[in-house]
């Protein structure tokens, strides 16, 4: 297709009556396709179904001799703390495993810092005049949300092929209210990237105003490859030590995306000076972790190949899906201008960037014909998108068929919303 | 035995000869024991082993048809909720089922009223000058952890037969700064008491001069007798409703001394508005709980009748234990004039009122015994016991054989002390 902005009005008259055409028979067809929702699909839950009778009768002891039925351990099992030791890139007695939400031990650190401070803190972050973090965007709705909710500013910086723009991160750093950054390295939600191992130099190294400013290092898609390339990214806690600032990574994983999405684990792993504050915290809020849960994960997973095997059962499911959509975005709008998207080498989401001012109309479109697309703007700050061009595909959930014929309806709807868009710039300059 | 006060000299000085050498008996026996811990021994969690294979292979959708296994429903499995409604007081929509921890619950609903506030906060109370708890002591340490933490103070309260001394409680609730209380209801902790259905009236209705003042309601012991008695207790929320402040009161309890301590359901009740509340602000902390765990005690406990079947088999394992010590303390103690103890009929701990002054030496020389204790101290806020006169016993986690030990050498650790300090009294009046 050749770009529309070179279309002549005839042209694009005629293109827009097909695309209508062709849009319009979407909508005949009265589809039901969800492309919102970043969670595994059934037949990916159904690869850790054996986890449903485990640990299995009479099987609750740890490997110490723990009782794992009754109460205590907040660190979690040693076994469980080894498993993930080289996923998460820290030795054992530097991880914390905790129940079946990253987010949650993400949310608690943000309110700890802000009740009692961090390693570092002069002061709680609540008792700082405005307390910021900087935010990598597009990014994760839910890591905004907790920001928003209680009243840290966000201030946006742009990704890069190879992660944020470390310039303006750099300098956003050297304002002292700059207390911390969100950070998805590997897979970036929504928009793929894996950070370069100079771009995690310079966040280990740079210089930042605040003596506590921390690293929200999300590592949310470490073993979600969508390719038979196993990418790897630096590791944080080293370079950080090197970098002589031991304590500015938080890192977060967990095997919601693993084995169970509502009853996986969740990972801290830090500095020791970060797991003994985080634990010091966490013995206040609770008397430790459903442990059962970390046996249950522990018989089946049994290894790191046995982990990655089963990662690779779940690139089987989803790889297909996610080029079903990278082909109709190519197939329907390649040449035309009108989009650019992500192709990932891993991670839940393809991100499509659309003409400015044009992806809640895409949205609504796609909503009119039966396609539920994520609201524009939820990967921005506030849920705002200065440029409204941002779309965040999630093809995880719905079968094969359906994902492709979500993603023809999308293009179709990014194209006609961009000839609209067109149309009203020629008619203005006119 | 006649009281330790009318005895003459000489007979005090045989008294402790004989005391003494009955004590350098258990000494030279080399105990080992521990009466620290409010947990269930292994039979006790065995009781529930059949969970663990549970809930099976392929048996992951609720009765809605909903797949526990993903991500999502914030407010827990509508199954859970309704098993447990009538132990809450409150109907399954205002039932709000967490993870493994009613005391992390307890803990974040402080943690969001300081950085939030609640319905009716006219500000989050960490922007109040200095909130403050009420607190019935001799209480659970856990609870007053969590407000020495956040900087909450606290106001001791003395308990009486049927709950906390309400003419105490009334007049403190007068004070804006007050904005909540603890309690445990039914078996306190550690004294064992019941609120009265007066007690209960009263703190329904009684005024406060917060707005936002709120009943911490931790129901931990609500089915766990010790007698055939099933004890009942004034619901809260219908009293609260009736007093026109239907949001006054947030309830908790929890499986975990029910099924398994480390892998429980906790649970959170209230009115509509604390429920929307709660669930607004756990919904920035997590996509949802770990509903298959849910189902795992749906399928093991089916129904109350199955709950408090199981209940029973807990009693008859802890009765005997209760009995041991208290027959053991009236054995020794017994018209001695050197302690007052509970007897409680339900809960986990017996609490002990030995002569004042000597609570910490009785702790010292149950260690020297190899007996070990709960710090003296340890049920006051700050762990500070102005009398130094409460001692906590908690005999669930030995077995029967080492808790009848173990009461004996703290009997005698009682009686030495009393009779030291008796010694000492004569030698400072003469």
């Amino acid at each position: 297709m050749s770009p529309i902005a070179e279309l002549s009005l005839a042209e694009l008259a005629a293109l827009r009556s097909s695309v209508e055409a062709r849009y319009d028979a979407f909508r005949a067809q009265g589809l039901k396709l969800d492309m919102t929702r970043g969670k595994p699909a059934s037949d990916q839950l159904d690869l850790a179904n054996a986890m449903i009778a485990l640990p299995g009768n009479g099987d609750y002891l740890s490997a110490s001799g723990e009782d794992t039925r009754n109460y205590g351990n907040l660190q979690g099992l040693a076994e469980a703390r080894a498993l993930f030791a080289p996923v998460l890139g820290a030795p054992p007695e530097q991880i914390v495993v905790g129940d079946n939400s990253s987010l949650a031990l993400m949310h608690d650190c943000i309110v700890y810092a802000l009740l009692k401070g961090v390693p570092g803190s002069q002061r709680p972050w609540s008792k700082e005049q405005t307390p910021a973090f900087i935010c990598p965007t597009p990014g994760y709705d839910r890591h905004f949300a907790i920001l928003e909710d209680f009243g840290i500013r966000m201030l946006p910086v742009a990704m890069t092929d190879h992660g944020p723009d470390m310039d303006a991160v750099e300098k956003l750093a050297a304002d002292p209210a700059v207390k911390g950054m969100w950070c998805v390295p590997k897979y970036s939600n929504p928009t793929g990237e894996i950070y370069s191992d100079e771009t995690v130099a310079r966040l280990a190294a740079m210089p930042t105003a605040a003596p506590d400013f921390r690293l929200f290092w999300d590592n949310a898609y470490c073993l979600h490859h969508l390719t038979e390339r196993r990418n790897e990214i630096a590791n944080i806690l080293e370079e950080c030590g090197r970098a002589c600032h031991p304590d500015r990574a938080f890192v977060f994983a967990s095997t919601s995306k693993m084995t169970f999405a509502g009853a996986g684990l969740a990972f801290f792993a830090s500095s020791p000076a970060n797991v003994r504050w985080y634990l010091a915290r966490a013995g206040k809020r609770t008397i430790g972790p459903d442990k059962l849960n970390q046996l249950r994960h522990v018989r089946f997973l049994r290894d790191l190949a046995g982990l990655e095997r089963h990662m690779d059962a779940h690139r089987a499911l989803l790889a297909p899906k996610f080029v079903a959509v990278t082909d109709a975005l190519q197939r329907h709008l390649g040449g035309s201008g009108t989009a650019r998207w992500s192709a990932p080498e891993g991670g839940y989401f393809i991100s499509v960037e659309v003409i400015e001012g044009t992806a809640k109309r895409v949205v609504d479109l796609a909503k009119a014909a039966g396609v539920a697309l994520t609201p524009a703007g939820a990967t921005w700050p506030y849920g705002e998108d200065p440029h409204d061009s941002n779309l965040r595909l999630a093809p995880t959930v719905p079968a094969l068929a359906d994902v492709r014929a979500a993603s023809e309806c999308i293009a179709l709807c990014i194209l006609l919303a961009a000839i609209e868009a067109q149309t009203a710039l020629r008619a203005s300059a006119a």
